[in-house]
C-alpha cells in the first residue's frame, strides 16, 4: 500500500494558491487572518469530503478522525500547521497536514481494518510571526497555557487572538486540554541543508532545540542628527546594533548547533535626520543543549545590560517564548526508522532545528517527526521548496508509520 | 521699535495647535499632509490680515511681501518653514516664518518708510522626513533642482509631490526659479547646546555644515532562524549594524564637529524567526569642512563595500542629500552681529549644524542666519522649547538686520 503522490501535490498546490505572493511561489498566510481564513476552509471541506469527525477547539485547532471507533479511543494522530511566515512557502507545516489527510485517505480506499483510527489536525498560530509565542495552538492542545491566556494575547497592531478567532468563525466548542492521543507523529520538511547536503531522503528526527525569544525595547534620547555632539547622545539605534553583532559573535564563540538571529528592529521616530528615542528588537537563541543555550542567555542578557548602560539608554525584556530542547520517544524514533528502512529509502537521525508543534504533543503523549529535504535548505522564503519524489517518499514513512504505531501498545 | 512678544507667542501657541501631539508639547505636520495644509491655511490667514501680497509657487512655497513698491524691487525677505519631522516641536521652522510675519506687522505698524518692501516666505518641505532631498521648496525657489523634477519625487509610501500639492491646493502660479532677493536673513532656534552651556542669547550664523545623506539597501538571503547554520547565512541586518557601529567608530575617530547617525533602519520580513532578505537604511554625515567631510564619505563606503562582501550580501547606494558646506555672506554676518550689539544682547558667531533654507538663499544673494536658545539642546523631539525672552530677543534682532538690509546697497 503506498499513497496516490499526485493527489497529495494537487492538494498543496490548491492550498498554497491562497494568499500566493504574486510573481513568486511563495505564500503570505498569517495565522487568523482572511487568507489563513480561507486555507482553513478549503482544507475542512476536504476533511469532510473524507467522511472524518471534525472537532474544532478554543484556539482554533482542527482535528479530524476517522470514524466507526469506540467512543474515546485515542487515536494515532499526525497533524502540523498551515499558517505561514509573512513570506513563506507551500510546504513548511502544509505538508504535514496535507499528509496526514493524504494518509488517511489512502487507508480508507484500502478498506483496512485498524485498532485504532488515524486522525490529522492543523494547529493554531505555529509559526509565531504575527502572535508570540509560536505553536500556540498546540501549546494551548496539551495544557501547557490556558485558554484564556492565550485568547489575550495581542498581535503588533493590537490584534486580539480572541477577537480575531471569532472574526473567521473558528472559535469552536471542543474542551481543551485536548484529549490525549495514543501517539503523536508529524511529517514536515527539513527547513536546512543537511538531508540534502548528504543526499539522504529521509530524517528520522530524534528532538528539537530549545528556543529563546526575546524582545528587547531600547529607551533613548531622540535628538536633532545635525546638531546634536556625539558625546551627549543616547542612541538606542547604535545600542540595538552592538547587540546584533554580539549575538554574531556569540555564535561564533560557541560554535554549532548554537544560532542566534535579530530578525525584526523598528526604530521611532525612523527617520533619516532625527536620533531615534526607541529601539524595538527581537533576538532569537537557539541551542540543542538546555545548558548551553542558558549560559548563551546569561553572556546576551549581561551584554544588553552592560551596552545599553555605556550609551545612557533604557532597557525593557520582554520573553516571548521559551522552550527547552525536547527529547522524542525512543520508540516512536524507532517506529520511523524502521518504516524508513521497510520503505527501502536512506535515513538518517537528526535534531530539528525548528521548533515544530510535535514538540508539545512530546509533553503527553508518545512523539516523533519525519523530515524530508528542503531544496537549498530554504524555508520561510517564498523559494522554498520539495520534489514531489521528496514529498511522496516522506508521506509513504507517514503512512507506515502511523499504521505501525496504530497496532503498537505503549 | 520693538517687536510684540505676546503676539509671537499666541501665534507659535496657535500654528503648534495644528498637528499637536497629544500628551505632549510637540507637533507632526510632515509636509503635504492634512496637518501641514491647515497649518499653511492659517499663515495664509495672517499674511492676508496683513494686507500683504502673496504668491504661492509651483513647488508650494508661499511668500507674502509688503505692497506699496515699485514692482519687481527686490525685497528684503526673511522666512523658514513650517513642516515639521513626525515628532517635532512648534518653534523649528515656524519661528523664522511667524518672527517674519512680526517684523511686517510691527514695521506697518509703526508707518515706517523703507527703500525696499520686506518679504516673509514659508518653504515647502525642508525637514526632509517625508521627501528627500530636505530643504525642497527653497532648493528650487532657487533654480538647484527643476521644478519638473522635484514634482516627481515620491515619499515612502509611493505618494508624489505633484499629486500631493494638488490635493492640498498648494500648487500655485508664481513662476520658478523665483525672483532674486535683494538680500536674505533667517532666524531659527539654534537646536543644539552651545548658546545655553555659554549663556550667550544670539548666535550669529556664519555658514551651515555640509551634509551628506545616504540610502542603502542590503539585499541578502532570507532564511529560518533555527535550521540554518551560521556561516551559511547572508543576513542584511547585520551588515546594517555592522554599518551602525563603524559610522559612530568614525565620529571618534574624526572628532568634532563630526556627526554620523542612522535614524531609519527598516527590515523585510522583519520577524522573529526569519533572517531579513533586505535591509535598507540610511546614514547622516555632516561636517563644517568640505575635505573632512568627503574623506568620511570615503571611509564610510569603504567599509560598506568590504562588509558587504564579507557577509555575501548586495549593496545598492542612493544619494538623498548632498549639500557642501555653505559660508554667509561677510557683510549680512556684520549687520546680525552689529543688530545683536546694538539691542544689547549677548552674541557669537558660530556654524549651524543643521541644515537650513538660508543656505540655499546664499547660493543668489548676500545672506545669513540668526540663532536663538533651544533649551537643552533638543530639538526634533516633542520636548523641543525656547523661552518667550529669547523668542522675543531673536525677533528683535530679525527686525533691526531686516531694516538695515533695506537700507544697504550690496
Amino acid at each position: 500500500m503506498s499513497i496516490d503522490p499526485k493527489r497529495l501535490v494537487a492538494r498543496i498546490e490548491a492550498l498554497g494558491e491562497i494568499g500566493a505572493i504574486p510573481g513568486t511561489t511563495g505564500c503570505a498566510r498569517l495565522a487568523l487572518t482572511d487568507e489563513d481564513l480561507s486555507g482553513r476552509d478549503l482544507v475542512v471541506t476536504w476533511m469532510r469530503d473524507l467522511g472524518l469527525d471534525i472537532t474544532i477547539d478554543g484556539i482554533g485547532n482542527v482535528i479530524a478522525t476517522m470514524p466507526g471507533f469506540a467512543a474515546g479511543t485515542p487515536p494515532v494522530m499526525t497533524g502540523s500547521h498551515i499558517d505561514t511566515v509573512g513570506t513563506g512557502g507551500k510546504y513548511d507545516g502544509n505538508l504535514g497536514v496535507l499528509a496526514g489527510l493524504e494518509v488517511i485517505e489512502t487507508v480508507i480506499a484500502a478498506g483496512l481494518e485498524l485498532d485504532r483510527p488515524l486522525a490529522v489536525g492543523f494547529f493554531t498560530n505555529e509559526e509565531g510571526a504575527r502572535f508570540q509565542p509560536d505553536m500556540l495552538g498546540s501549546l494551548v492542545y496539551v495544557g501547557g497555557l490556558s485558554l484564556e491566556d492565550a485568547l489575550l494575547i495581542q498581535d503588533r497592531d493590537g490584534a486580539v487572538v480572541g477577537k480575531e478567532l471569532d472574526r473567521i468563525g473558528y472559535s469552536g466548542p471542543a474542551p481543551l486540554p485536548g484529549p490525549t492521543p495514543h501517539a503523536f507523529v508529524e511529517l514536515h520538511i527539513e527547513q536546512g541543508p543537511v538531508l540534502e547536503d548528504e543526499d539522504i531522503t529521509i530524517g528520522v528526527v530524534e528532538g528539537v532545540q530549545g528556543i529563546s525569544w526575546t524582545e528587547l525595547t531600547l529607551n533613548g534620547q531622540s535628538c536633532h542628527a545635525g546638531t546634536t555632539p556625539m558625546r551627549l547622545r543616547h542612541d538606542p539605534a547604535y545600542v540595538a546594533s552592538k547587540i546584533v553583532t554580539f549575538v554574531r559573535d556569540l555564535t561564533g564563540e560557541f560554535g554549532e548547533p548554537q544560532v542566534g538571529t535579530v530578525g525584526a528592529i523598528d526604530l521611532i521616530p525612523n527617520l533619516v535626520n532625527v536620533v531615534p528615542s526607541v529601539a524595538t528588537m527581537t533576538v532569537d537563541l537557539r541551542n540543542t543543549n538546555e545548558e548551553v543555550l542558558q549560559l548563551a542567555e546569561t553572556k546576551f542578557r549581561g551584554f544588553v545590560a552592560q551596552a545599553a548602560e555605556r550609551e545612557g539608554v533604557g532597557v525593557q525584556t520582554r520573553t516571548l517564548a521559551r522552550f527547552e530542547p525536547v527529547d522524542f520517544d525512543p520508540r516512536v524514533i524507532d517506529i520511523v526508522e524502521q518504516s524508513a528502512e521497510a520503505a527501502g529509502l536512506t535515513h538518517r537521525r537528526m535534531p530539528s532545528g525548528a521548533g515544530h508543534d510535535a514538540q508539545m504533543f512530546a509533553r503527553v503523549c508518545p512523539t516523533a517527526m519525519i523530515f524530508t529535504k528542503s531544496v537549498n535548505g530554504i524555508s520561510h522564503n517564498v523559494t522554498e521548496y520539495t520534489e514531489p519524489a521528496d514529498l511522496e517518499a516522506g508521506t509513504n514513512v507517514l503512512l507506515r508509520t502511523m499504521l505501525a504505531l496504530a497496532e503498537t501498545d505503549f
